[in-house]
C-alpha cells in the first residue's frame, strides 16, 4: 500500500467536539501515507484556529472559511497545496463545500449522505465528470475486509442467484429527546435545515442500502416504507422499515432505527441466494458466515490466506488480531489516495482499491427521498434510478 | 407439577414418518404425567395399526378413523376413556377432527395453524365455549421459560411502553422443490388443499405473530405484506415480509421464509420499549438478553432464582443444564393437563399454567388470511380482529 | 429406536427433592420405550411410599429398601419383573445396591462416580462379567449427538494425531458454604462419608475425564494436580486443576471447579490434533466447531444429513429445533435399553448404541483417586490403569 | 489526549517484511500525536535505507546501525532529535539497543519479552532508574479499554477476593515446521540465539502472565509447568501449561500454545473472586462479561458512559463502533507519550495513562525462565520475585 510520496489533505468541518472529523483524521493518519496540511474546521473562525492549534497545524494553513481555504490552497504551488479535501460538515454543507473545491480541481473525500437534495447530488455527479477529479464518499462500512470478501463471494457465484436480502441498522442513541440536552450530533441530525428530509434513513438507512448494494450488486426497483417519529416533538423520523423489490426479482427488507434502546451500531446484513447465504455484522466485523444446506456453516475470518485477494488487500494485521471500524474507514482513505496518485501520475487505477463514488452518493440521496415519500404515501413507490455520469 | 392421577390421551394423525406426531408424543411423555392410550394415526387403517403396534398400544384402542375413535372412546367408561385428544394431522383436518371430539365433550390439544378458514376457526371458538372443554393450541414456542420471562418483564414495565417489534422465522428447507422429491412434510405444506391459503405465513409466520403477541400483548391494527413464491411451480408462497402497525402506536416488522438457505429454525424476536429492549432466539433458548441505555446488557439464564415465577415454574433442570424444544413443547402439554384436571375436579385453574387458546388460534388464522390478502393487493390493509368468545 | 416391547425398570434413590432421580425418570420416559414399574426411592420407607404415590406407581411395587426390592422383584414372574434397575443414590450406596441387583441377574443403570473406592469398582467389573448383565454408567454427556460426531471425526482421522486436550468443568454453585444451609445436594457432595474422597473431581472432574477419553480415545499416563478447598471448613476439595500426559505423547489440561462464581455447568472441551481441532460446550450443545489452518472454521449442527451416522442415530428433532441435556441423558437410557433387549433376545448388540460401561466406571474411580493423591503429594504421579474385565 | 507539541520518535528494527514494526508505526501514527523521524530499520544498511524511503523519511535520519543512530540523534539539537526510540528487533537485541539509547538519555518503548536473560532485565531496571528515562514495554493487551475496566472492577472490589485465574493464549501458526519454509517470524521465534530460552512462553505466555497480573494484581508464588515441543526438530518449546499458586492464596492455570491448530490469537482470561467473575477475550475485545450468582450476567461494552474512567479515557470511538488491536497498541504509545511529555515539562504524570514498565519486563523475564525451569524439573518451583527499582 505504498505511494510515491505522502499525500497532503485539508479538512472542512471537524472542529472541537465533532465526532466524525476526528474519525476521518485518525483514519487518514493510520497508515502514515496521508498528512493533514490544512483546515477550515468550523464556520466559527476562532474555533477553526483552536482546532488547528490542537492538531499542531501550520497556522497559515488554518482558514476562517472553506471558501478562503479553497481559494488560497489553489493558489499555492503544486508541491505545497493539498492533494484532496475531506468534507466532514453537517449534510447541508457537503454540496457547497465539495463544489467549491471540485471547481478548483481538487479531489474530494466527502461524508455521507452526499447532499440534502437530489438536484445537488446530480450536480455533483456532473461536476466530478467535468473536472475529472477523484470523489470518494465515506460509506465506510464497504471498507471492511469481510464485506469485500462477501462481495467477492457473491460475484464468484458462491450464493447462486440472489433471492433475499435482510439488512438492518438499529441504534438506540436517540430514544430520548437528546437534541434538547446539548448534544451537537443529535441537534443537527434531527434538524431538517441541516440534515435534510430525513434523520434515520439519511444517517444510517443509507449506509444499510449502500452495504446491501455493494455486496449484492442489486438495484432497487420499488419499495414500501413505514416511516415514523417516536419521540414527541422531533422534527424528523427516527425509525424506518421497508419492503424492497430489487431488479431481477430479489426481495429485501431494510430497517433502521435510532430509538431501538440498547442497540449501539448494529449494522448487519444477511444475503440469501439459491445456493448459499452470508451474514455479517459490523459490531464483530472480522467474521463472515457462509451457510448452505449441504454442509457445515463456514466462518471466514479476516487475515487468512484462504480469503479472496480483495479481502486480503484491505487487511493490515495477522489473523486473530482484530481489526475494526478505523481500519475499514482508513481503507476508504487508502483507496482514494491511490486513485488520487493514479490521477496525478497518469497510472492505471487499481481495480481492487475501490471506494464509493459520486454516483453511489446520488443513488443514496435518491433512496432517502424515495423512502420518505413512500412513508408519506403509505404505499409502494417506484424506486428505480440511474444517476448521471 | 403433579396431578391427582395420570391422564390418558389419544392421538389423531402422527402415523409412520410424521414429524410432529412424534414430537407431541415425546412432549406428552416427558414428565410421566400423561399416557398415550388410543390413536387413529392415519387415514389409512393399516398404517394406523402399524403405528399402534410400534407404540405398544392396546390394539383395541387403535382405530381406523378419527370418527370411530371419537365415537368408541366416548362410549368407554370414564375411568378408561381418554381425557383429551391430540390433533396432529395436516391443517385441513384440524377442524373436522377437533369438532368431532369437542362435540362429544373431549378436551383437545391441536396443532397450528388451527384451521384453514376463518369460518372454521370461529366455529371452533363457539364449539369450545358451548361444550366447556379445554382447548390448547400448540404454539409451542410460548412454552419456553425465557419467553415467559420476557412476557413477565414486559408486563412488569421493565421495557416501558412498547415501540418496535422485530420478529423473524427464517428457514431454508424449502429452498428447492422438495415437494417433488417424496418429502411428505414438504408435499402437504405446499399443497393448498391440505395447508390452506398459505405455506410460509401459515406454518411459521403464524408462530412469529403468536410469539410477538404473547410477549408484548400487542394486537395488530394494520399490515402491509410482501408475499412471494421463489421456487418455480410451487403453489403457495415460500417467503413473506411485512410491516405492521400495532394498536397503541407500536410498529413491527415480521418476516418468515422457507427459502432462506442455511437457516434452520431461526425464530427470533427483538422487542424495543421506551426504557429497555429484549431479544431471544429459539435456537439458543436458555438465554434472554435485556438491554437499556443505562447499564451493561443483562443476560438472563434459565433455571436461576432471580427469574420470575412464570419462568421458574416452566423449568425442569438446574441452571447450566440446557433445556430445549421438547421441554417447551411439554410445557404446553403440562399446562393443558392441569387445565384438564382442573376442569375434571372443579379446581381453580392455575394462572401461570397458561397455554395458547382457541381464540389465539382464530387470531392466527385471521392474521394468515390478512397477510396473504395484503400481499395480493400490494397495499396496507386493516388487520384488526376480535375472535368470538 | 423401537423395541419389541416396552421395558420396565425400577429405581433405587430419587426420593422427594432429589435432583438426579427426576432427571433419570424424565430421560427414561422421553421416548415411550421404558416404563417405571418399581422403586425404593429412599432409605426412609415413608418417603419412598410418598414418592411412589406421586409417580402413580402400584404400591405393591414401592419398597422400603433396596434389599427388599431386589429380592421381591427377582421373585416376580419374568413378564412382570423389572428389566433393569437405575441406581441414583449418593455415591457411597452405588456399590451395595448395584451388587445386590447384579447378583440376582438384573441389568443396571448406575449414576457416577461408580463407587467410592477402587476395590468396589473392580469388584463391580468382576460381578458384571460373571453375571453377564448389562451395566451402563450415566456419564450422560457422552450421549450428546455432537459429542458422538466429535468422536467419529477423531476416529476418521479428521484431526490427524492427537496433540493437546483442554477440558474444563467449572461450576459456581458451591462458592459459599451451601452445605450449611439445608441443600441436600450440597450436603452429601461435600461429605466424605457419602461422596468419597473427592467432591469436585468426583462429581464433575470425572465427567470431564470421561468426555475427553470418549472423544479422543486417549488414556492418561501421568498427571500432576493442584487440589484446593477454597471455602473454609469444607471437608472436600472444591477446585482442581491438572496437567496430564496421555499415552502416545498427547498433553492435556483439565480443570474442574465448584467455586467459579457465575459459571453454571460449563463443561467444555477443545481437542487439537496435527491437522485440525474441535471444540464443544455442553451449555450450547447442538454445535461442534472444527478448525484447521487451511480454511474457514466449520460449524457442524445437530440434525443435519452431513453428520456421521452416530450423530444422526442419537438425534430426535430436525435441525434448528434444539435438543439438550435430557435428550443426551435419554440416549444413555435408549442405548442401554437396546443392550438389555439384545441380551434378552440374544440379538447382536448395535455398535452405534454405545454407553459408558463398568470398565469406564473403574477408570473414572482410579482417575479420581490418582488426582487427589497427586494433589496431596504436589507432584506428578503415575496414572496408568487397566480395569479388570 | 492532546500534547503541547507532536513527539518525534525513531525506530530500531521493523525493516522490510517485519510484522511488529509496522504495527508499532501504525499505533504511533493513529492519533496524530507522534511522528516517525528516524530509524535504523535493519542490521543490513541497504534494507534500512529501503525501509526509510518507503516511509518517506529524511534520508539523513535513516541510519546504518542502532549505534550510529543513538550517537547521531543525541548530537542533534533538542528541537530536532527524537523524543524516544522504539525497539522492535528480535528479542536478543532489545537489551543492547535499549541500553545504548537509555545511556544517552533517550526514552524507550520496547517490545516484549524485554530481554533474553534476567541479568539483562535487571540491568535495564537499574539503567532506567539511573537515567530517569521513560521506559514502556509493549505488553499491548493491557491497552484495551475493557482490560482497564476489568482491572478497575477488581480494584473496586466487585469480584471480592481473588480465588482463581484461568488465562490462555493458544495459537496454531507453528503447528508445522514453518521455520523451515522461509518465514522470518517463525525462524527467529524458534531460534534460541535470537528468542532466548523459550518460544511459546516467551512470546505469548508472557503476555498471558502480564495480562493476569495487570487485571488482578496477583503475584506468582510458585508454579508447576508442563513444557513440550510437539514439532519434531524444533529447538524451543511450542506448548506450555502450568499450575500457579499466587501470593495470598489464589490459584491459577495458564496455558499458551503455538501448535493449537485453528487458533489464531485467542488470548483470553477468566478471573473468579468470592463475589463475582470476569471474562474477556482479545479476539472480540469490546466486551467484558461479569457474572455473579445473584443476578443476570452483565456484558459491559466499550464506549459507554457507565464504564470506569480508565476505560473511557482509553477509548476513541462511540459505543458500537468496534475498536481493536491497533487502538489498544496505540494506547500504550499515547500513555508513554504523555509520560515523555510529563518528563520533559516536569508535569505530574497522569495516573490513568499507565503502561507496562521496565519492572514489569523483569517480572516477565523471570516468569519465562522459571516456567522453563519447572518444565525441565517436572516439579513445582518457587517463583516469587521482586525486580530491582
Amino acid at each position: 500500500m505504498s505511494l510515491t510520496r505522502k499525500l497532503r489533505y485539508g479538512m472542512v468541518g471537524g472542529g472541537p467536539g465533532a465526532f466524525i472529523g476526528e474519525v476521518h483524521r485518525k483514519a487518514a493518519a493510520l497508515d502514515g501515507l496521508i498528512t493533514l496540511a490544512a483546515g477550515a474546521f468550523s464556520s466559527n473562525p476562532a474555533k477553526s484556529q483552536q482546532q488547528g492549534e490542537e492538531l499542531h497545524l501550520d497556522p497559515a494553513r488554518v482558514y476562517d472559511s472553506y471558501e478562503e481555504m479553497a481559494e488560497r490552497e489553489a493558489a499555492l504551488p503544486e508541491d505545497e497545496r493539498i492533494d484532496f479535501v475531506s468534507v466532514v460538515t453537517p449534510n447541508f454543507m457537503h454540496f457547497p463545500v465539495a463544489k467549491a473545491f471540485i471547481e478548483r480541481g481538487f479531489n474530494v473525500v466527502c461524508d455521507k449522505p452526499m447532499t440534502t437534495t437530489l438536484d445537488e447530488a446530480e450536480a455533483l455527479c456532473r461536476l466530478v465528470a467535468r473536472h475529472g477529479v477523484v470523489f470518494a464518499l465515506t460509506h465506510n462500512y464497504t471498507g471492511y475486509p469481510m464485506v469485500k470478501q462477501a462481495r467477492a463471494m457473491v460475484q464468484n457465484g458462491d450464493l447462486g442467484e440472489m433471492r433475499k436480502v435482510v439488512v438492518e441498522y438499529p441504534q438506540g442513541w436517540l430514544a430520548t429527546k437528546l437534541e434538547d440536552s446539548g448534544s451537537k450530533q443529535a441537534e443537527w441530525r434531527t434538524n431538517p435545515s441541516k440534515a435534510g428530509v430525513s434523520s434515520a434513513v439519511g444517517d444510517i438507512g443509507s449506509h444499510a442500502e449502500n452495504l446491501a448494494r455493494y455486496i449484492t450488486g442489486l438495484e432497487i426497483e420499488s419499495l414500501c416504507a413505514d416511516i415514523h417519529t417516536f419521540v414527541p416533538g422531533r422534527a424528523l423520523e427516527d425509525d424506518a422499515s421497508m419492503l424492497i423489490h430489487y431488479k431481477g426479482g430479489a426481495r429485501g427488507l431494510l430497517h433502521c432505527s435510532q430509538i431501538s434502546v440498547g442497540e449501539e451500531n448494529n449494522l448487519n446484513i444477511r444475503v440469501y441466494g439459491t445456493k448459499g447465504s452470508l451474514c455479517w455484522a459490523q459490531e464483530n466485523p472480522n467474521y463472515l458466515h457462509f451457510r448452505s444446506g449441504d454442509g457445515p456453516e463456514r466462518v471466514y475470518k479476516r487475515g487468512n490466506p484462504y480469503l479472496t485477494e480483495a479481502a486480503q488487500r484491505h487487511s493490515r494485521l495477522p489473523f486473530g488480531h482484530p481489526e475494526a471500524f478505523l481500519e475499514a474507514f482508513a481503507n476508504i482513505y487508502v483507496s482514494a489516495a491511490h486513485a488520487v496518485e493514479a490521477r496525478r501520475t497518469g497510472a492505471e487505477p487499481d481495480r481492487l482499491m475501490d471506494f464509493p463514488t459520486v454516483q453511489d452518493g446520488a443513488v443514496g440521496v435518491h433512496f432517502i427521498h424515495t423512502a420518505i415519500q413512500s412513508g408519506k404515501q403509505r404505499a409502494w413507490v417506484d424506486a428505480s434510478y440511474e444517476p448521471p455520469g
